[in-house]
């Protein structure tokens, strides 16, 4: 097996792992699939529904299988323990599900996802915070620690947050600023001031491979991604049993999945204080875009490379005011509800993020264009009869 | 009971926090001390020795109300449990050991060292990295949100570590820096990279408790420490057997009073490469003086105030240079030896922090004197047949 070629998709049952599997698959990468169900038990227990049912992780690689011949290899667990961790690189791995069960090798590159990815829920109370903390710190370090003892030439691409930059009044660069005090200069990570606990993990992520790459001469790339939204990929086309998790609850759900699904059943758009809390969204289409360019574009050994992950940047009220309109002209009569803030956040705020890095790698945006809304609203319909309108809005406060 | 002269000193088994509970005590505070007995039992199970052994912390606590009439209450627990640090803000707790066992109320203060301290032993392998990141990252959040749900008036008095820093190249300044960025300013957190996993768990310390004092309004004194050095206190003084713990091998011990015992066995002062490498370093009676002046000066609500807690700065050969002199003149025919640096770090650097709040709030120095050098040796000859060279220097690298 050609390393290169081989792929590990950390946290391959969420909202982008699942894609991404499918993705590389594909392309014709080796695929190993690994997650512990977090996602969807977390549905469960907080009892938030999600758009229609879908097949466990086995089901869905053989689904992918019967339909197009290639095999994602699938391993249930949990990656908080090291040893299953290390069993990736050091061949001790058992696939769950597998056409050849054989070992494929050290993978070339980790694409971790692995992360409770939830700001209210790792704010729900101190059993969940420490959930967060645990869960997403020891993984990022379960897999530094197997990579610099078995293969330091494993390029690892992370997902983090542009939440880990906050709405600082300065413009945010990527990544990286040099700073000049007092007349010397030097080079430091861009400051990082993060507005919930689950955003605060994802910026000691980034302290934490910092610190793996400069002493190990590791090869990270990091992606400050915003909120994600979209269903359908190419891959996912081909079954509809294939389509990714889709929540539309306050604690899983991503701002435009909701709106949109809200707007279909006719709950008013629910805009937190001013709405004037603007962010960088992507489409789930150029996420999977910008986890290839990076993937074939490995940084140097030693080299901790950071992009913004983004597309374009809208407030909230920008959003809800074009869900608005394209929503009406579909047929729905779409009101926007002003709701006290339930978060401790800016609710405005001077806000200009860079980002070039992913571009220049050649990702070509998918824009939030009207067409590309209303072609979200009519996914969505389908499941109109699934939709429940009691976990839409609970007010979870912070 | 006054709130204000109730204090919590979690880790108070510690090198610093046996010293500060007895130090609160004699000024008249009631005491809670809590430990799991980390440091002893790591000792044991890496065979690292120590100057001489020490009660428990019962018997510690037994022995300084016999010779004060004081009463030091104990808990002997693990504070990765979220229900054992609940337990002091909410009534629940049992002490161990106490003259009262009734329930002292919530405490005013609390000082946090209940932490994994040393580097080495961080990066000994992926299990101690492993519980160095959710031992100190868990009791810290277990701390914050105690403290939230209780009595969010509590003051956490934390100890940080200059190391968070690592070593820039501009002037260091008390924990936070202004930015001008194309035109605009902010005020963010001063840059840290620290050079050891240890040290980047008290990055994240710091990125937690910045949250958690942003958004509850908490009140957080952290204190950039810089490697501490000294056996004897004006409490310890009254009873031999109320020393604290003295370790002088390369995992825990630090590098003043290992490079007296080094130079008492006629063991080379094992300088790691070119011994440029500059810190900022404090007297163990002056920590008790910051954490003193530091607790009865609370910071405002929602302020996360950060002292460099250091007293003056020197290079490691600078050290072993001082130590020679004060050595050869008591006898002792110290050599100094360069060994291959078994860490990643500048050995030749620009350093240059700023360490003044602490001064104006009051603290007196004790400086690293010919005279402070001779009288910690003739406290360390005391112990001499306890010295085993072997634990000195094994060269453990990461």
């Amino acid at each position: 097996m050609n390393t290169e070629q081989h792929i590990l998709i950390l946290g391959a049952d969420g909202y982008l792992g699942w894609p991404t599997a499918m993705y590389f698959s594909k392309l014709g990468y080796q695929v190993t699939a690994v997650d512990n169900y977090f996602r969807r038990n977390a549905c469960t227990e907080l009892d938030v529904g999600m758009l229609y049912p879908i097949p466990t992780l086995i089901e869905r690689a053989k689904i992918w299988h019967e339909r197009t011949g290639r095999e994602i290899k699938v391993v249930i667990g949990d990656l908080q323990d090291p040893e299953l961790m290390r069993s990736f690189f050091d061949g001790r791995v058992q696939y769950q599900w597998a056409i050849d069960q054989s070992f494929t090798g050290v993978p070339g590159t980790v694409v971790h996802y692995a992360e409770q990815p939830s700001a209210p829920y790792s704010l729900l109370d101190y059993k969940h915070a420490n959930f967060t903390l645990a869960n997403n710190l020891l993984i990022t370090n379960n897999l530094l620690f197997a990579i610099r003892d078995f293969n330091r030439a494993t390029h690892i691409v992370h997902v983090g947050t542009m939440g880990e930059y906050g709405t600082p009044d300065i413009d945010i660069e990527e990544g990286w600023l040099e700073i000049e005090h007092k007349g010397r200069k030097d080079t430091f990570l861009f400051p990082r001031q993060a507005s919930s606990l689950y955003h605060t993990t994802k910026i000691m992520d980034t302290d934490l491979m910092w610190f793996a790459v400069r002493t190990w001469g590791l090869k990270i790339t990091d992606l400050m991604q915003g909120p994600v939204y979209g269903i359908k990929t190419d891959a996912s086309n081909v079954d509809e049993r294939l389509n990714t998790i889709f929540n539309y609850d306050e604690i899983f759900g991503t701002v435009i999945n909701r709106f949109i699904t809200q707007a279909i059943v006719g709950y008013p758009l629910t805009v937190y204080g001013k709405g004037g809390q603007t962010r960088g969204y992507i489409n789930i289409n150029d996420t999977l875009q910008c986890i290839h360019k990076s993937t074939i574009n490995p940084p140097s050994p030693g080299k901790l490379r950071i992009y913004n992950q983004i597309m374009e940047t809208f407030s909230v009220n920008e959003l809800a005011e074009k869900i608005q309109k394209v929503g009406k002209t579909l047929g729905y009569p779409v009101e926007i509800q002003r709701v006290d803030n339930p978060r401790k956040e800016a609710e405005e705020h001077y806000y200009n993020p860079t980002y070039q890095g992913l571009l220049e790698l050649g990702v070509e945006p998918h824009y939030l264009t009207d067409k590309s809304l209303a072609s979200m609203f009519k996914v969505v319909e389908m499941y109109k009869q699934n939709i429940r309108k009691d976990v839409i809005y609970k007010g979870m406060q912070w």
